[in-house]
Formats: C-alpha cells, structure tokens, sequence
C-alpha cells in the first residue's frame, strides 16, 4: 500500500550561501558550521545568511518549477520533488491510490499529455501547451466535437479581469473542463469545435516529499507547504522556495530541535502524512504552514488553534521587534493545511505564515500570480522573517538565578556599566524574573525589550555563573 | 400557616396564537405540537409566533389588570393572578401573616374600599375611586377631620411634574397618606377637610401564583415578575404581560428545560418563595427576573451576580445578533428581585431583563405610566428577544466531531460547496471545536457567528453523522 | 562581626501634633489613645493628623540633616541615624567591615574631614566646606600637587546646567574626584594645584537604622527609605522625612500590622538587612520603598514584581480616591531599594512610593536638589497618601453576612432609607458580596464605590449583627 521510492538527496553548494555581509541588509540566524557545534548549546548568530543571494537563489527555482503542471498526484508533481531533492536531502514517499487516509480515499492518479480546443480551421484557440491552467487541473479525457453551446458549461473566464485566465480544479469529481481569458472566451465564433484533453486517471498513487533534519532533541519543529498548484508563483512556489530554502540553511548546522519539512499535496497530503505519522505527532512542539509568502503585501500570521502556543508568541514578537507592518489574526478553521494539523483529533501548535493570505489579492488562482507577482525582496523577508523565529525558539530556554537574594554585584564582575542602558535592563530583568519559571521569551514579553537583548544578557550571566540553563536536555 | 388556594387553569384558545406569518415581522420559537416531540431533541424553530396578535393580546391584559388595586397583599392581588390564570396553568400560594420567611415576617393584609379628602363644600376634592394611587399604599385606616395644616405632611405630590400623581407606598411602616397632582394640591384652600381612608389591615396571607411547565429534564428555568405594583403599565403590569404570554407559548411545546413562572409581591413575594422551596433552588441553571419591559427605550440587560453565566451569554448573544441597540450592564445589588436571588445565600444565575431600567424614566412610579407609556411593538419586542434567549439556551449543547482527525470530507457528503460563506464557516467551527469542551454557544463567541447559523450547521452535520449530541440526558 | 550599638530613642513630642482641624485641609488616619483600643478591632479613622504642621517638621528636620555629608557607611550616616532616634524609638545596627551579605562584602568605612583644591595663590577654588558634593564620594585619600593636565580626569561638571554641581560616588572603586560647577571648571586657568582629600577608608562598620512598631499581629508591613545621599533634598531626605513622620504617627496608635521602618544606605543597607533577617522575611505583607516623595510632581507609583499585590491594588485604590493626578507603572528591575525586596529569593509584596522617578528631573543627584527643590505641600501630600493606604489596609478585612439568604430588612433596623445613595449602595454592595470570599478592597473594587464608604457601611452592619469580620486573628 505504502512504498517509499528514491530518496533523492541533492548536492550542496558548500561555499557562498552562508557568509558574512552587510548587517543592515542581512538576517542573524544560528547557524554553526559543523566543528562547533560544541561551543555553546544556544544556537545563538553565528554567520549571516545572505538574504539577497537567497533570494535570488529561490527566484531561480520558482523559474525551473513555473511550467511543470503539479497537482494532487502525478508526474508534474513527482518532477517537482526530484528537483527539490536536489537542493535539500528530501525523501518521496507514495500513497497507492485507494488507501484509505482518515475519513479520505487516496484518489486516482492523474497525468495530462495535451489538452486543446480546435476551431474549425484547425486552430488551436485554447491550447494546454501554452499555459498548463487552460484545463481544469484533474479533468478526465475528452475526444470530441462539440458546438460552441455544448462546449459553453465547460468554460471558465474571469469577466472582471478579461485577461487572466482562472485556475480551476475538478478534485473528487469526475468532471472535465477548460479555463481561458474572457476575451479568449469572447473571441470564440458560434462554431463546432475539437475538443481533446489527453489526460488519465488511473490507480497509482500521491506523492509527497519529507525531509527531517535531526537536531540535538527529538523534539520537532514542523513545516509544511503545498506543492500541488500548477504554474501559480505566490500560491504557491513561493512557499515551496522558502521552505527548500530554510531547509538547505538549517542541513548546514547544528540545531536543537529536529525539523521537519513537508512538502505535500493540498488537504489530502497533510491527511496522508497525520494518518500513517500518527506516533509521531505527539513530537511535534512547533509548527508553521507556509502560502503565499512572495507578494508585495505585509507578514500576516495566522495564529494556532490554541492561539497561544509557543510559535504564536514566537512569530508575534518577531514581528514586533522587526519593525515592519504586519498583521496577526486569530486561528480559524478556514485556510490551507493548517486546517488539518489544528483539527481537534490532532490540535498541534501549528499556525499559519503567509503574507496576503488567499482569496484576499484579485491575482489568487489566476494567471496574474506569475513571475511578476511575486517579489525577491519579499520572499527574502519572509525567509529572514522565518529565520529569526526559529533562532529565537532554538534559543528561548528557561534560566535560574544563582544568586537569587538580593542583586548580584555587578559591578565587581565587570558587568556595570553595561554599553547601554538597554544592555543593562537586559542584565537586570533576565536576573530579576530567571526564578526557573520564566523562558527569555516569557520575559521579553514582560520587559518590553527583544529577545536577543535578552539572550546577549544570558550569555554574559552565564558566564559569570550568575545564571544556570534550567534546561536538562540542553545541559 | 401556608394554604394553597384553588389552582385556577385558564383554557387556552387552541388555534390562531401560533401561526405561520411573514418571517420579517416574526421571530422563531422552539415550539412543537405534542405529536411531534419525537421529531428531534433540540428545540428548534417549529412554529412561528406571531409577535403582532401577542402584542395585542398583551395589551388586551395589560387594560383588564389596570385597574385593579394591587398591593403586596390583598384581594387586587388575588384578583390580578385568578385573571392570569384563565390564561395559563396557575397555581396560587397564600402564606398567612405573621409567617417567618428567613429575615422577614409576612405582613398583615391590606385592604381597601374607599378613600378620599372632602372640602367643606362635600366635594371630594382627591377620590380613590378616580385613581387607586391617590391613597398612598398599604395606608392604614383614618376618618377624621383636619385642617389643611394638619393634612399637609400626610399630601405628597410632584411639583416637577405638575398633573402626575406620584405612587408612594408605606409597607412595614404604620402609616397613611394621600398622592395627588402638584396642581391639585396648590388648589387646595385653607379650610377644614373630611379625611377618609376606608382600608383594613388584618391577619390574613400573601398571595403569590407559580405556572410550572414540567420540561425532559428536572433543570429549571426561572422567569420571575413583580405583581405588587397598582394602575401602572411599565412597572409592571409590562412584566406580567410578557411572562403570561412566554408562559402560555411555553405550555404549547415540548421543552427540554422545566419553566418555573413566579408571579410575586416585590421583595417579600420572592424572599418568600425561597424560604418555602429551598430545595428546589438547586435546580435553577438559568432565570431571569422580567420588569419595565413595555417602554420604548432599548433592551438594557443586567448581568447576574455571577457575570459570566449561560444566562448571561445567552442574552448578550442574542442582543447582538438581532442588531437593535441594546445596553448591558454589570450586575449590582440594588434593584428589582434579582437582588434576593443573587443574594450571596443563593447566588443563582438569575439576571434582570428590562428596557428602561426603574428610575431612568421620569414617568417611574408616577400616574404617567399608564396605557399610552407602553407600546405593543416593545412589549412584542421583548417577548420575541425572550422565545431567542429561550430558543438558545434549549439548544445549547456540547457535540462531539465523530471525524476529529483531519477534516472530514465534506465534498463527498454534499456539505461543500455551502449555500454561503457564512454556511461553510459555520460547518467549519462547529467540525473544528466540537472536541467535546465547547457548546454552540461556546462556539459562536469564539468564531463571531450567529448561534442560529451554528445550529444549523449541527444539523446538516448530526444528519452527516459527523457530529454527535454529548449530552446524556437528551440523547 | 555584627555589634548593635546603643538604641537611640527619642522622647516624642506629646502634644499638639495629632489633632483635631478642618477636615478639608487635612487626612483621616486609623490612630487612637492607647486607652482606646478596645473600643473597636478595626482601626478607623479616629483623630485627624494636621498635615500642614506635620510638613512643617518634615521641612526642619530636612534643614537639619541637610548638612551632614552621609555615605553609604560612616560618621555623617551615623550622625543622621541619631538625629531621627530623637524623633522615632530607633535602633540603630552596625555590620563591620569585611562581612559577606549575600554576594556582597561590606564595604571599609568611609570619613572625611576635609577636601580642596588650591590655586597657586593659595586660595581655595573648590572647597568640601562649602559643599559636600565637592568631593566624589567614597574618594580615598589624596595629597599632592598636580597640573591642571593631570587633575582634569578627576573633575566632574554638568555642562549643560553650567551652575549646578553634579554629585558622584565611586563606591566599591579606589578612586577618586572632585565635582563642581561647570563655570567653575572652565574658570580653573592652566597653572598646578594643591589637591587634597583628607578622608579615610578603614575597617570599621556599615550602619542603619530599624523603627519596629509591634501590631496585634505579627504580620509586618515594611517601610524602607534609604540614607545614604549627602546633601539632597528631594533624594532622599524628603524620604527620610516622610518615613520619620510616618512612624511618629503609628507610635501613638494602636494598629493591626507590626511596622517596621527601615533607614538603609541605598543597595547594600536592604541587603544586609536581607541577610541578617532571612527568619523574617515571611512575616511582610505588605512594604513600599520611599524614594523622592517631596518634589511637585504627582505621585508615581511603581508596582511590586508581584504586580498585583495588596499593596498595589491599594495604593492604587487610594490615588484613584483621592482625586488628583497620578501615575501606576509596573514593576521593572530597576530604581531603589524595591530592587532588593523584589529580587527573585525574596519576591516580597514591596513597592515604590515616589513622585518623580529618579532620573526622571533634571535637579537629580545635583545641587539643585537642594531646600527650594522640595515643597511643604507636597510632602505633606506624599505623607497623607500613605496614611490613607495604610488606614485602608489596616482595616481590609472580609466580613460574613449572617443573613444571606434573600435580602435582610434594612428598614425594620433603621437602615433604610439611608442618606444618600452611595450610603445605600455601600450597605447593599457589603450585603451581597460578604460571602467570606471578598475584602473591603476586593468589594471597592468590583463596585467602584470607596473603602471609605463601604467601611462606614461595614460599622453600620457589624451594629445591626449583619455582618461579622471573619478575620481569627481579629476576633
């Protein structure tokens, strides 16, 4: 029912990616190269990852993956893995068509060669070849003539915008059908056409991608993303990009918690995976879903069933201390894959990244989300958006005071007169509430100030033995 | 010391009050003939109660109880609940003077034939028999004449208001007094007046009347009206008339709650009535105490001294779901009966339904409340705001999602695509917090949508058998 | 290692300072003739405090301090300590040299007698005499004749306020400096200098002083100021005054709470208190730090790490009742002593009383923090605020209702009709929510109704046998 085919374990570019640019255009990640991983247990900035090669670099895999023509299952979705294999250590894994998934069947695998509707001088006027949108993604075979008003109920346009075309779906339905521009569609004589959709459905199976990068604990930290839509940038290539992205980072150094990276399938994929993971859901602590997170618009974060787990505070704070507008919304059970991870068998601390969300930009499923729609700029602020969330729950560990009665001198071990006075609020507020129930972030929350304020205090408390990581599996 | 009287059941017109009308101008009610209480457990919208012949009929009471002369005691009193009972099944309780019930003593009963001032001329100058108001209630028997020196302390009007005549009462108080116009009291010469007040107070009973409506469930629902107040519309021959009316549309169906119905003096009726059913007040999950409920200022709803009960939510819900202004207040302990039921031996989910609070109106115990100070359309607004609350708090129960892991597949079930959006969310919320912890009521104040577009969603998805009642006693 | 020397207990001045004046100019305060105290458990206000002769000998004794030149150790601080000994039954404790506190030593003892510089003609340009913010605090010895070159690192002025002369301090540093104005410093003309600092650094002992008042209880509510700043009036002998005419005034009365007023150098003075008092520590319920209570800025109250303590809610509560303007910051690690009884070990329920923040004016830690800086009436009001919060706390305590079932009959008791409507509701709110779970404060804060009124309630109730103090201790 289940086999696992090829891992497909990409080569890494091992200089370049990782190094040392201008701060004011450059994102901190905790990022070790592999012979120090000894040094400290906090994953704390190491080296700067530059975001304007990264971001050129995730440019150039949207380009190589825009014309394949992804769906639920099949090649153009398997096409689109091997590639990704080849930037990060992704393993495939197949589901036979018929298994069940939860309250779902794996459905029939569909593959499409050529779709067109000819006009009667042989014309191709709606044509596969040229935008994979034309037919409705899963639309089962058609070899036929029909009349402009036989045809009609198979058409979709967007008369508001005359010159995108649609993406459209035909999922668990046996349907069939074209989708073109509204002038296209206007253009059309009242004539008989041809009409063929060279496509199959046939039992083989869905295919999605995983790549588990082990850490220091068993503790996971998920991220998901899907890779169904075909030749569509912002939904979703863009998440595609940022999570190959983050994971060929991540591949690089030492990190405490293992990540993992789904790369799945819309609604059915996430299913696939809950249901033949069921054990080890329980390891998952934190979780993002990430969709649409190339365009133009602001970070609007979509917090978690629980609303306040961990990554919602994480992701909030984050964006508060970037500086940059941003939204946060309260979970609802209306969005992307998200739905599957909070479903209430499952409740997980997973929330939502993304910035326009879906539905909210007139571009969403059409042709509009092109190369054009989606910004280098703007996948960089989410990848270094993302970056620093995830360095900051690396590092957001529970601290004792050891010296608990009283301040501490500071001043004897050097530490007073710090740098700033924001330094030294740092010193004096991870001292003051490091009673062993309070995590760096719980008192970033309380202090007003960053948490990499606070971290920086922590390692200089550390070393003058004034504060102690609560943490027994880190220690 | 305590004797029931005869218990008086009204016959009920058995046609014409229930009818389908014009949804615009009507509000659902959980209402079911008898035949048909096998159809569902949840008391959903059956009938449409047409809130136009309520609004007469209300009125129609409201005009045969005014004239009576009711007190806290006496046959007005006795007369006004035997009137009510000819509409609904009406148990009446007399407890004798001179009872214990906890800190009060029941006093003796008044009574009144006559009273009135005579000038020197024999012309009764302030006449009882023209308003019962004029005699300051509960006055005991005086027949003697006095100067206009003499009388003047005894003479109490409203120089604000000039033509009204104020309601004064004297209970627990050894005392006697005339009401009359500000008007008529600068018209008074300084002459020798006959004083008479033909009025009796004996050993005798409180009369208080009590409609149960047996529900599936012992768990109560109280609503409870003040009966002591005479020739005065809003306060509170308006409470009367929307509790009767509940009352009567109650008996007509099948409900899950016991409807408990206290028509009773203010303060000592209700002090009275706790003292005599201690046992019973276990059993009291939601009530409400109903007053100045015909005027034509906004629903302004007082929270029970627990803030935050079902009862509570439940009208808040319901108040802005039906999108007319409203106003809700925090619960203190100064007004009508609510205070000895959320008194700290008690404590019970009991808040205070009214429009314009006692005392906001300049009309509040003055002639002025008479039968042009109600209206039929807030009389009728009341009661249809009441059947919602009513309506939701019978339907409000916990589910269970039977498919909690992933969402279901709606698609193949006929669930998606919803008629609206509002529907898909609706089904949405309820799959996703159905965890076994949330009500509908829960639910529609955590997602922000109607508890009725919730219900409805149970429906489709109880039907689906994706969702499952929890409650043990309904199911 | 620890000597307490002799107990310096002043005579108290027996009469006219508590008395009877016009109640608009002046504070109630729970004081009462010993002969009194069996008159009621709750120490209510009894005898009104003049606040305005009490600002009186608030400012002479800030006159009279004001001269010495205090340091956290030494003669100047002793000389302090034994000034307010005449005032307040004060025992003053020693800690030598060279104990461990914590992670604190106490330091060497600092004297001085003199200190100048001269120019070449011999005259003194800066002179210790003439203020003893001329010399850096905790300066060494020094002696010897320098350019102006060599002098300059030594020289400390605040260019922006050219006139004022900064004050230093270089504890647990071997240096020292001079300090002067700023139009002094650039008058000095490039010529050598005679520089003397005649003081010394010897073992010897770190004083303070300690005020304790026994209660009926043992629970203590500190009261701590620091002693260490030479020469400034508003920090911190505006403190110091304040706490004197506090403990003057609870020495003449019966009171609930055992006070204890602590006179400490700043840091290290509540440290080593801390650690020579860890057995009692869990006696304080209640405590504030005084700081900077004489300037004409509104009060600023800064909130115990607790951040909802006793003491916090009711100093707010007493601001909010009083009328004027005023400001409630939450707690942070930094500013006084609260820094110490808030430290993670002790987390004690202490918080800052102070009108403008340290740092917060621009006369802070200078000269022109001088007698003009500081106003009568201010202090007067710092003085009367803290006697409202501790009459309020005195008398916080939870009371039953003895007849909780249904409303008691206030007017059978004289009760009603009360006169006015805040009395009404005050007896009505005491009625409802005395179910031994709420205080006077818990009830003044969920009515909004003031301590005040609902504690003339209590007394009315307790009378009529309504209400019982559940408080063992008290009864």
């Amino acid at each position: 029912m289940n086999m696992t085919r090829a891992s497909h374990r990409g080569s890494v570019d091992g200089n370049g990616q990782v190094r040392r640019v201008d701060q004011r255009r450059s994102v901190p990640i905790g990022v070790r190269r592999r012979g120090q991983t000894t040094a400290t247990k906090l994953s704390r900035p190491r080296r700067i990852v530059d975001l304007r090669s990264e971001a050129a670099r995730m440019i150039e895999l949207i380009c190589e993956l825009f014309p394949l023509c992804r769906s639920i299952t099949g090649d153009g979705l398997r096409q689109s893995l091997f590639r990704l294999g080849e930037t990060i250590p992704l393993e495939t894994h197949e589901v036979a068509s018929g298994t069940q998934v939860f309250d779902w069947t794996i459905p029939k695998e569909w593959n499409i060669k050529d779709g067109y509707i000819k006009d009667p001088k042989g014309r191709r006027v709606v044509d596969f070849r040229a935008n994979n949108l034309h037919v409705v993604n899963y639309s089962g075979p058609v070899n036929r003539r029909m009349s402009l008003g036989q045809l009609r109920p198979h058409l979709h346009s967007l008369p508001e915008h005359p010159d995108w075309i649609p993406y459209r779906t035909t999922y668990y339905a046996d349907s069939w059908g074209f989708c073109l521009s509204h002038r296209q569609l206007e253009s059309l004589a009242d004539a008989e056409y041809e009409v063929v959709i060279d496509s199959s459905l046939r039992d083989g199976a869905l295919t999605y991608g995983e790549c588990v990068l082990p850490g220091r604990v068993e503790d996971e930290f998920l991220i998901s993303t899907h890779v169904c839509h075909p030749s569509m940038c912002n939904d979703n290539l863009s998440g595609i990009a940022v999570a190959t992205a983050l994971a060929r980072i991540l591949a690089l150094n030492s990190h405490r918690y293992t990540y993992r990276f789904l790369f799945v399938p819309g609604t059915i994929g996430p299913i696939a995976w809950l249901s033949r993971n069921q054990g080890k859901v329980s390891r998952i602590k934190h979780g993002l879903v990430l969709a649409c997170v190339g365009d133009r618009g602001c970070v609007n974060y979509k917090r978690s069933r629980r609303l306040t787990a961990d990554i919602d505070r994480a992701v909030e704070h984050v964006l508060q201390t970037r500086g940059a507008p941003f939204k946060v919304r309260d979970f609802s059970p209306y969005g992307y894959d998200e739905r599957q991870f909070c479903s209430p068998g499952f409740n997980l601390p997973v929330g939502s990244f993304r910035r326009t969300p879906h539905g909210e930009y007139p571009e969403y499923h059409t042709s509009a989300d092109d190369l054009n729609f989606v910004s280098p700029s703007h996948l960089a602020d989410s990848l270094g958006t993302l970056l620093e969330v995830i360095d900051l729950l690396e590092g957001d560990v529970k601290f004792l005071n050891l010296s608990p009665m009283g301040e501490p001198q500071l001043g004897r071990r050097g530490l007073l007169p710090a740098a700033s006075e924001r330094e030294q609020m740092a010193l004096l507020w991870m001292l003051n509430l490091s009673d062993g129930s309070s995590s760096i972030l719980d008192i970033a929350e309380r202090s007003g100030l960053s948490f990499d304020a606070l971290r920086c205090a922590t390692e200089l408390l550390v070393k003058c033995e004034l504060l102690k990581n609560c943490a027994k599996v880190d220690s």
